[in-house]
């Protein structure tokens, strides 16, 4: 695998259960892959399935921070880091983006409606009928993000395309100066 | 920067506070990154810091697990994890080691007595005086390792020769199998 120049760029999705994310993050990871980059994929999920947090604000802050510190070691390494996570506030958001020299905030902005249509995991069905508390977009904000690098919503947005766009402004962080 | 064979070796440091952990482990990232090894060095207080979690069995076991899995995934990387972490719960180092295909345990035996006499940081003093709850040695349990790869009782052993005992058990876990 052929490290990216150092530091290399975290590729950070954020956006509703249900948006694309992890999809998208898959996708991106097997094409960076293919092409011989060294990469590190972390999905909040799987994060959370380590050691289980809640999804108070604080604990969904220590969450992101947590995964932030650690993209950015990776990233020292000339591993470009896929992060995908809800992470809906725009603090922690902010945060991790400070200690990453190359953050590439991808926002996925595919509507409510259309996550809640999806509902891969069956999830927003359990929060409307009120068994999980704290679901982000029912009863638990999303702050959209100010300037993102990326917005894609892949209501309108192929994966293909998705994908397309997330490389070409991974190859455009690289370019520029950290 | 030289990557280790994959997986490179976890050197996972485990003893009471004050026993020479960081220390050691930071003279042990020294020497192998002078060697050109590419090495990552998390310190169970620097990932403390990020995203502050309290000294509940609970939460030390999610923080020894998420640094675990952390290292697990650098190692993957052909890079070589220092942790220096008190871990003080046999059952979390074990979920550790399943994660780490090069896993090397080194138990810091220094005596409670010594580490107190130590007290590098005063919190011995606020724990007797009982500022400090959940003091691992003092109103904590710490479980010694059964069978760690790595014993140093830094009261006995200096500095130097301890460095140079974990740099002997990092060579020898590289030629060992998987």
């Amino acid at each position: 695998m052929v490290k990216a120049p150092c530091p290399a760029p975290v590729l950070w999705l954020t956006g509703l259960s249900g948006a694309g994310k992890s999809t998208i993050a898959a996708c991106v990871n097997a094409a960076l892959r293919s092409r011989g980059t060294d990469t590190e994929y972390l999905d909040g999920d799987v994060v959370r399935s380590i050691a289980a947090g809640g999804f108070s604000r604080a604990e969904r802050d220590a969450h992101i921070r947590r995964v932030g510190f650690f993209a950015s070691r990776f990233a020292d390494h000339g591993i470009t880091v896929i992060c995908a996570l809800i992470s809906p506030y725009a603090e922690s958001r902010a945060y991790v983006r400070g200690l990453c020299d190359r953050f590439v905030e991808i926002y996925l902005s595919t509507p409510l409606a259309e996550c809640e249509r999806r509902d891969p995991k069956g999830l927003y069905a359990r929060a409307r009928r009120g068994e999980i508390a704290q679901f982000t977009g029912i009863d638990d904000p999303y702050e959209p993000p100010d300037r993102p690098e990326v917005t894609i919503d892949t209501s309108r947005t192929s994966c293909d395309d998705a994908v397309s766009i997330v490389l070409a402004a991974w190859e455009a962080r690289l370019r520029q100066a950290r």
